[in-house]
Parts: structure tokens; C-alpha cells; sequence
């Protein structure tokens, strides 16, 4: 079949994706049926929480903030996700709504694809069940793992734990660590209110000597800060799921 | 086939639950070989984190804690359940081990099968694979919401959201709600010390004129709970996903 230059794009980015890994070129093309590669600037709302759900999307570049708001303003970060990262998926089996809000928070090039597609490709190809399935035990297990941090760790151990998980783990000596995206994001990703965050990172810097320079941290090694963060942590360093993009 | 009474008993609770609906009688003779039905006593450990995973477990009654500890000692709590409830059945796409360990905490009765059964079965049967993702994306909804909660609500209203989630919310007039299990276990379910509990449950009373006796509360009507707890929640009440048992 000849496909579009967008379709052919399109298709070479779900085959380095986990939950398509080992789905034959017929069964992409299925599932790749009228997809859609957009660009989209920061701030554009993909969709509201409550939506009925028609796409899933894969973020091919950028970054997207998923979450939800309370009854009395409050913004609640779900996720935040950058390349390789599907979301709206899950929607097939929650009544055909999003379970959160998706903003794009740094421009971004996003694929969507119909829902239908997934679900009957799913309904009849059991390999990509059984990938589907993988993945979501990985981040059950994530969210697990997100779940004790915020019972059992301080603010600064959850700041330092963040950190940590953007460094090479086997590393030795220095290391320079580049905040992905800003404080202000970073912070409420984490759950935290900005005075929070702000306090919580200087009490993180006395206690291991980090330096803040901006968006750049700069530490001499790592062990201070493992040994800080990974005291109130029941998986030991370093961190097993950090390959586990969906 | 013949079965034995241990068999029929284990494969009558198996029909009732989310995951194997659908299934047909030979899948679930299937799924059954092998398996057992126990009693254990309160403090049973069933299986300790890390221990390779044999089997998966499903309580036909009583009450099973799961949970991890932290290098410093720190016990987090993942889940507490109870009948109709599987656990360890995620192993399967887990390097084989257990992501928590699980303890007996009430006097139950469990069903432990192994896991190469499911393995084997799913690897077949995308009915299995389809209601296993189906009761996935659940959980994770459950997840998310409850990672939320931490994030954005105090522990007075974390409280009030795990009562409401006892009632039946449908109700008018007074209402009296019964502790399934004892404070301590609740509190650490809450991720929360004990002392914490009982200064937010004393912040809650006051609010909401909730009426505290031993394992028993006692509320006029459920209107001032609700507005004090679910302000600071994104869903709306009654809460959608109450029958989500796996």
C-alpha cells in the first residue's frame, strides 16, 4: 500500500514505541489510519477532562501537562510527558471520556490517532494486548512508587528523587543536571505550591551541596544525594523502572 | 471433569470476578489446576517484596495488607483488601518477583494460583487479556485519583473521602459508618502517623459534626462531609468509580 510522507512518518514512530513493538507493517498501517501529525504551540489545549474521547496521542517532540482541576480551582499535574509518551489511551475502556485535561506546555509536534483503530486492533491481535498490558503493569508500578514518595518523603527528598531520575544513574563525580522544563512546572508536577518548592530546594542544596544555577544543578557527586533521597525509598539505587517509557 | 470440592469452591469465586468474567468453564478449570484455598491467621505473611513470584492471590475473605519498606524502616502502605480482590497477578510482566510484600491482617481465607497458569492462559485467550485491561486502566484511574488526593488534599479531607467511600452514597438523613478495620491500619492505609490521624480526625469532627465512637462514626447527614471533603477533589460526588473492584 502507498502511504502518505505523513503516514510513513508516522508509522516509523509507533514502531519504536513499547506497545507496538512486534506488530507486523499491516497491523500499523490499520492502527496509523487516519492519524494525524500536528504542530502545536505552547498552551494549546489538546483536550478537557470530561471530553468524550475520540484520539490517543503519542508525543513525537515537546512536552504535554496532563491534569485536573478541583472543584474549587485547584490544578492537579497528572503527568507530564515528552517523546515516546502515549496518553488518552486508557479512554477505550473508561466509558469513552478523558480521565484528565492535556495542555501542550512546550511546542510540540503530537500524532493522534482514532480510538477505533486501537480498539479493534486490540479486540483481535493479541500480541498488542499482551504489549498493552506490560506497559500498563510498568506504570502501575510507577504510580506505586509515586504513591509512597508522596506518603513517605519530604518535599526535599522528592525534589532530590526528581533529580535524580534525570542524571545516567552509573555516573561517577561531577554531574550537571538540566531542569527539562521550568521550576514553576517542575514544582507542580511534584504536587508542590511554588513557596514550597522554593524552600524545599534550599534545604535540598544545605544538605547536599548542590549548586542552582537557573534551569542547570550542579552537583559534585552523586552519593549525598542518593543517600538523602533514597533513605525514604523502598527500591534501591539505581532505580530499576527508569528505562519504563510506555 | 471431576473436580474436587477445593476446586469447584475456587472456580465458583473465580466466575464472580471482573477479570475472568466471560471466561468459559474449561479456561477456568484451566486457571484452577493447582490452585488452593487457605486459612491464615492475622499477621500471616503471605509474601515478602522481592521474593520470586509463584503464585497470584485473590481473598475470598478477610483483610490483606500490602506494603513496602523503606531503607529507613518506614513501612508504606500500597493496598489494603479485601474479597473479590487479586493480587501479585501483575508479576507476570515483572521480572517474576513481587513488588511489595503482603501480609494477612485479619483472619481470611485466600485463593493462591500459580502464575504460569494466567501466564499460559492470557498468552491464548484475548478475552482474558481485554478484561485484564480493562480492569488495569481502573486501577490506574484509582491511582491517579489517589495521587491527587495526596497532592492537594489536607489530611482532615483524606479522612473524609476514605468515609464517604464507606457509605452508600445514595443515602439521606443520618448515617453511621462501621471502620473496616482497625485506626492504626487506617492511618497508615492514609499514609499517615498515628498521632496525625487522630489530630486530623479531631479537625474533621469539628468541621463536619461527625460523632466518633471506638470503630463507629456517626454523621447527620452526609452534605457537610461531602462539601468539606470533595472541595478539594476533581470528580464529583457520588463518586463514579466505587464499584471498581478488580
Amino acid at each position: 500500500m502507498t502511504q502518505t510522507p505523513e503516514a510513513e512518518k508516522i508509522i516509523k514512530t509507533l514502531k519504536n514505541v513499547a506497545i507496538f513493538k512486534g506488530c507486523d507493517d499491516k497491523a500499523l498501517e490499520r492502527l496509523a489510519a487516519n492519524a494525524h501529525l500536528q504542530k502545536h504551540t505552547k498552551g494549546h489545549i489538546l483536550f478537557i477532562h470530561g471530553d468524550e474521547a475520540a484520539r490517543l496521542y503519542l508525543v513525537q517532540s515537546g512536552w504535554v501537562k496532563l491534569f485536573r482541576e478541583t472543584l474549587d480551582g485547584t490544578q492537579a499535574v497528572v503527568d507530564i510527558l515528552t517523546s515516546g509518551h502515549l496518553f488518552g489511551e486508557t479512554s477505550i475502556f473508561e466509558d469513552d471520556i478523558y480521565p484528565y485535561s492535556a495542555e501542550v506546555v512546550e511546542p510540540s509536534e503530537i500524532i493522534s490517532i482514532p480510538l477505533t483503530n486501537l480498539k479493534t486492533e486490540i479486540e483481535t491481535n493479541n500480541k498488542l494486548a499482551l504489549n498493552m498490558l506490560s506497559a500498563m503493569a510498568r506504570y502501575r508500578r510507577q504510580q506505586d512508587r509515586e504513591i509512597e514518595h508522596l506518603s513517605i518523603q519530604n518535599a526535599s527528598q522528592r525534589i532530590g528523587c526528581f533529580l535524580l531520575r534525570l542524571v545516567n544513574q552509573s555516573e561517577d563525580g561531577a554531574v550537571t543536571i538540566h531542569l527539562p522544563y521550568d521550576k514553576t512546572l517542575v514544582a507542580s508536577r511534584l504536587g508542590m505550591q511554588p513557596e514550597t518548592f522554593s524552600r524545599a530546594l534550599a534545604k535540598l542544596r544545605d544538605a547536599t551541596g548542590l549548586n542552582v544555577k537557573g534551569a542547570t544543578i550542579e552537583l559534585e557527586n552523586l552519593n549525598q544525594l542518593v543517600s538523602y533521597s533514597c533513605a525514604a525509598c523502598s527500591s534501591e539505587f539505581p532505580c530499576k523502572d527508569l528505562q519504563a517509557a510506555e
